[in-house]
């Protein structure tokens, strides 16, 4: 047989994997050292109360013969899909149907999958930086990438330009890496350059939780998007489900024939969510679900606000942070030699910019998911490294 | 942009989400009738206590900061890794090794995943009849599909022949829609074709945990196997878990660069299987756990038994059963037709033979899966229906 060659492009392993061989090769050279992660992004609270019950109920619900579920429908149980687009309305003013609703183990997995509903020969708008799933999803298939660049001068936030044209659009807003979030008006410019092209926008909302100023948290609050755009989220951030594993994506019915596809899609490759996690999922977007998970998400803002400010005391320039759990500065030269000096002496694991993309580089990205004491701790640490 | 012209390709919605619209139209029309499934193959016996068990203690070591996990290995975590290495030793006397091992969110994501791994220009060999997700996901990826018939007078069960030669063989043993099993002999036959010819075994062993008989349930028990084939399994089955979703892939290291491939494509695409679903699993691999499966599968077995022994006594043709948890019967000419003249007239739902291709018209399958009441009573109905 034929292996798929595109693979042999694909030059490093990916770049978190990276991150924790290099952390575990340190970690066995320096079994004593206290390492504080600002790294990956993994969350650190725990799930909440309201969560923990309801994953509970589950399993009692499984271990009856009257209220035990097998395979369930495709897209999500009708209960969820209510809960989310209440979510929409509650949250964004947006009204979509259940059945434009599809959940998801997870935003990684769709903003894949998603993929194979178009044609290879698809050219693909990728931001540079950006979170590199994106990258290596397309490698992997052989679609050809370009890139926008996101620098300081345009606040990392590309906007469309008749120079770059591309049939499939990655946006990613509040942005994995930079925390830069774009306004309605320059979503609106997305919107309008996307339906000029015949080109469809994925659009990442993974952070929209953290957004605290006016700032679009979906795509769908922009006139025009359901003709051209899907949106994919994930509870990981929000409601500390990177362990948990749960997302879901909007697939509009004005869009083609996508949401159809979809559908075919999923009911052929794919046997739904398990049904501990949609009830999980449930209890995040109920009332009091809502109201644990502000209280998880205020104390990372906290600390992303502490980060914020120390880079500021020391002179630094950042971006992030006020709207997204990432805080982005720069750190020098080169980010992967700025990464292993902060393991080493500061014991701090952050994540270099440059495995975001070539604009990365020179950059650096902290993040706030940690409790208040170690962030306090790193920071401390951080502020002693530099002045070395 | 252009959509992947393959899905114009699919003629219809998924087998068995056409069976779930049809019944749905029979039960909208006829409110009280008392439906018995016997189609989809959806298990209806709760999950048992241990099980249940590790569902609420998953859910407390999500609930405390110390024991909280947050993104967890791409592969799934190594006290899984080792329960299944444990596994297979035990019950089939094969050595595998942890990180050949691959979680993933149920057999079926994995088996049309995999295909990611190879060359859009390779053929695929695929018998029919056989599991209809095999090959929607090769008409949306663009492989050319060559059938292997298997018929009564082959026992389901399509040998290699130098004429009908692919790069991408599908092979499930114990045979889903049929029953049938391979013997060692017949799947070494496969095993020495696919090495003579380069090509890859996807190997479905799904129903594996039905085997009652001196017959293999995991390919490797085959010598060679590890240069050829890569095993899907499932808990679907084995524990009731249709609906917690939770399957894994052995791809072994022996088979060119695959292991090292398929971990960059989980990487990059995938963030493991939810750690409440991978605590549910590990129960099931524990001593108490296996002890519940096999109470509850032994009731499936029963059930099969029955429906084995009605046909005989009605004269009527069949497979499986015996080593699976389908019975596959001789219907008359039009399976759809049979399906809804028993729908309308017993209130029983199958599956029509020619949902899983053409030579599966004029066959029919039930499933064991449901309570031993309801398999007598829709027995009886059977019975009655036969004699009109």
């Amino acid at each position: 047989m034929k292996l798929n060659k595109n693979f042999e492009l694909i030059k490093d392993n990916y770049l978190f994997h990276t991150i924790a061989l290099k952390t575990e090769a340190f970690k066995k050279e320096n079994p004593t050292a206290d390492i504080i992660r600002l790294g990956i992004g993994d969350v650190v609270l725990p799930l909440t109360p309201h969560i923990v019950d309801a994953a509970k109920k589950a399993a009692d619900e499984m271990a009856s013969i009257e209220t035990f579920k097998g395979y369930g429908p495709y897209r999500g149980y009708d209960f969820l899909l209510n809960a989310i687009v209440q979510y929409y309305q509650d949250n964004f003013k947006v009204d979509i149907e259940p059945d434009e609703v599809f959940t998801s183990c997870g935003a990684k997995n769709d903003i894949a999958a998603i993929l194979e509903l178009f044609d290879v020969s698809n050219t693909v708008l990728i931001p540079d930086p950006v979170y590199p799933a994106y990258v290596g999803a397309n490698i992997m298939d052989g679609r050809k990438i370009i890139y926008m660049n996101g620098t300081k001068e345009n606040n990392f936030l590309p906007l469309p330009s008749d120079k770059t044209k591309g049939d499939i659009i990655y946006l990613c807003s509040p942005n994995n890496p930079t925390g830069a979030v774009y306004t309605r008006e320059q979503l609106k410019q997305w919107v309008d350059f996307a339906i000029k092209n015949d080109s469809v926008i994925l659009f990442d909302s993974a952070y929209e939780y953290f957004i605290t100023e006016d700032l679009p948290r979906s795509i769908y609050e922009i006139e025009g998007a359901k003709k051209c755009a899907i949106e994919v989220c994930s509870l990981s951030k929000t409601a500390g489900f990177t362990g948990v594993r749960f997302g879901h994506t909007i697939v509009p019915k004005e869009l083609k024939d996508l949401n159809n596809r979809w559908f075919i899609r999923q009911s052929s490759k794919h046997n739904g969510v398990s049904i501990i996690v949609q009830r999980m999922a449930e209890a995040v977007f109920s009332k009091q679900g809502q109201k644990e998970a502000k209280q998880n998400v205020a104390i990372y803002q906290e600390n992303a606000n502490l980060m914020k400010k120390t880079l500021k005391d020391l002179g630094i320039y950042s971006t992030g942070g006020t709207n997204c759990p990432f805080v982005w500065f720069e750190c020098g030269k080169d980010s992967w030699k700025f990464f292993d000096n902060l393991l080493n002496n500061a014991h701090i694991i952050g994540t270099p910019g440059a495995g975001f993309g070539q604009n990365g580089e020179g950059f650096f990205r902290f993040s706030s998911f940690n409790t208040p004491e170690n962030t306090q701790k790193a920071m401390d640490r951080f502020k002693k490294f530099l002045k070395r």
